[in-house]
């Protein structure tokens, strides 16, 4: 039996991941949507979503796809109407919030899974199991890309709550906190702002690691050409590489192949974790990675660096 | 018996308020101090912490009133050699830092005391005990302070990590997670930066409640004359007003008479409040109020306003 599942909005990451995934998955039928513009081929939409909780009480869980800061309201409307809750990430626009669904979801009895897409790349797991017993001497987060190719027309994305380059640079960050067997905090931060946008551009991280490696981020958002998601670790025994995005990993310059389950894809892995967690009616909303971006705006530096004009 | 205690960070707070609370306290004695600066007269001083608690193994409690930036450092040394912990407000500059602290003392099995020093003003206990029952409808946080007066040369202030308005403005928020019954989350904010300033000079925050009470916030470092530390809150059966940091109070009109206990003292109760953390063997780690700070920086407005000068 699959569970009955809404997707509330319908943007890039709905139509290039979570359609696809839902559609492919045996555990979940897309049974409506949610949004105000344009919806699915062949999906009832409501452009309200208390109007769809309303019509369709067969509808058990909800997916939310929405930029962060609309996202709390929608979360809470279906808590409130005893619907299990996927976050799409970051889980929301503050902390606070966050823990405001936790505690909601948990007095309703219903789950909620604030979802990391990248933890579920083909060979993040193997890294974090490769460095589960080494001594880390570094780690560089380098994390390039080009904000004009990746998020065309987002302007949410420059307003405030919208993130900026920490949007991809949490995607890294949630692969951090997964891998290391220890946990880091901000140490140091600068974070460039464009002068005519609320958020950063680009952002240099420095953490302090309870053995003292050192661990570093560089996340960039005007990188034309080729495009980087790599994070490099240095240890007493070798170094590993884990690039794409957690796709690919190496070690001392040998490419470890990834395991079947993992090469499933990332957002079809966050629908198979969703199911678990419906058969075992858990919650799970680790915040680390967005602590840290929090941290990262308390912290960091601000510099003022040139306009972006898309 | 009394515990003997160092106190690290020797600034405006510690002598304004912490010298003089623990040698008024039956319960600590100030065995040394830890400060590059000037120390305290009549009291043993060391430059460094790792050189205090190797040259004072008997001292088993340190309270650290240092600016939050330097902070973990002290506290990760203390608790690595097994003595107990207070913390002045914020506890860290990160929040990850905070979890990192708690992990370890919980690890070593010593206790530590993240202290918000304006909980124990006297009257915010009455104010949670009237406000417990009742339906808010509104409340309106008012902290309007000349930072000339109160933070003079404390360059710290201004740079990253030191907080800005949010300095006093975590004191109000730390009353406020206190004395409502229900918790809030930041909705949106306006953050000032003085332009040739790291940190902010004043902030608008707007919460939303679960019930739909107006929750707001005014924080001002500009305000010269009179100075208010006000809270005024609406409800179903009246109003109440939170005074003078939350030294007095006064529902429909009529003043309401503090307890002698809350007229001790904010920072004389502190020390009350960790000699109990210390025979119960307890961790009292609330980031509570840091949380709001943290969201108010990932999610406000920046605004550039007048450059500022002391």
């Amino acid at each position: 039996m699959a569970w009955k599942i809404a997707l509330a909005g319908i943007g890039k990451i709905a139509r290039d991941q979570h359609v696809p995934s839902i559609a492919a998955s045996r555990d979940f039928d897309l049974a409506a949507t949610v949004t105000r513009h344009e919806g699915v081929d062949g999906v009832e939409n409501h452009a309200d979503i208390e109007a769809m909780l309303a019509a369709r009480p067969d509808i058990e869980v909800v997916s939310l796809c929405l930029p962060p800061v609309p996202r709390f309201e929608y979360a809470a409307a279906a808590i409130k109407a005893g619907r299990h809750v996927m976050l799409e990430k970051p889980p929301g626009a503050t902390l606070a919030e966050c823990h405001a669904l936790e505690a909601m979801a948990r007095n309703a009895g219903v789950s909620i899974y604030a979802t990391w897409h990248s933890r579920e790349a083909a060979s993040v797991e193997a890294a974090r199991n490769w460095l589960a017993d080494k001594r880390l001497k570094s780690l560089k987060i380098t994390w390039l890309e080009d904000v004009r190719r990746w998020h065309p027309g987002q302007e949410w994305i420059w307003e405030p709550g919208g993130l900026g380059v920490f949007d991809p640079g949490i995607n890294a960050l949630s692969i951090l906190t997964r891998i290391l067997p220890t946990p880091v905090h901000l140490a140091g931060a600068t974070l460039k702002f464009p002068e005519n946008r609320q958020t950063p551009i680009a952002a240099d991280l420095a953490f302090r690691h309870p053995d003292g490696a050192e661990v570093s981020a560089v996340f960039d958002w005007r990188k034309e050409g080729d495009q980087f998601w790599n994070i490099e670790a240095e240890t007493d025994r070798g170094t590993m590489e884990l690039s794409d995005g957690g796709a690919n990993l190496s070690i001392d310059g040998a490419m470890v192949e990834a395991s079947d389950v993992a090469l499933e894809g990332e957002y079809p892995n966050l629908y198979m974790r969703m199911a678990e967690i419906l058969r075992t009616g858990g919650i799970d909303m680790d915040l680390s990675p967005m602590v840290h971006v929090a941290d990262a705006f308390l912290l960091g530096k601000r510099e003022i660096v040139a306009p972006f004009h898309e």
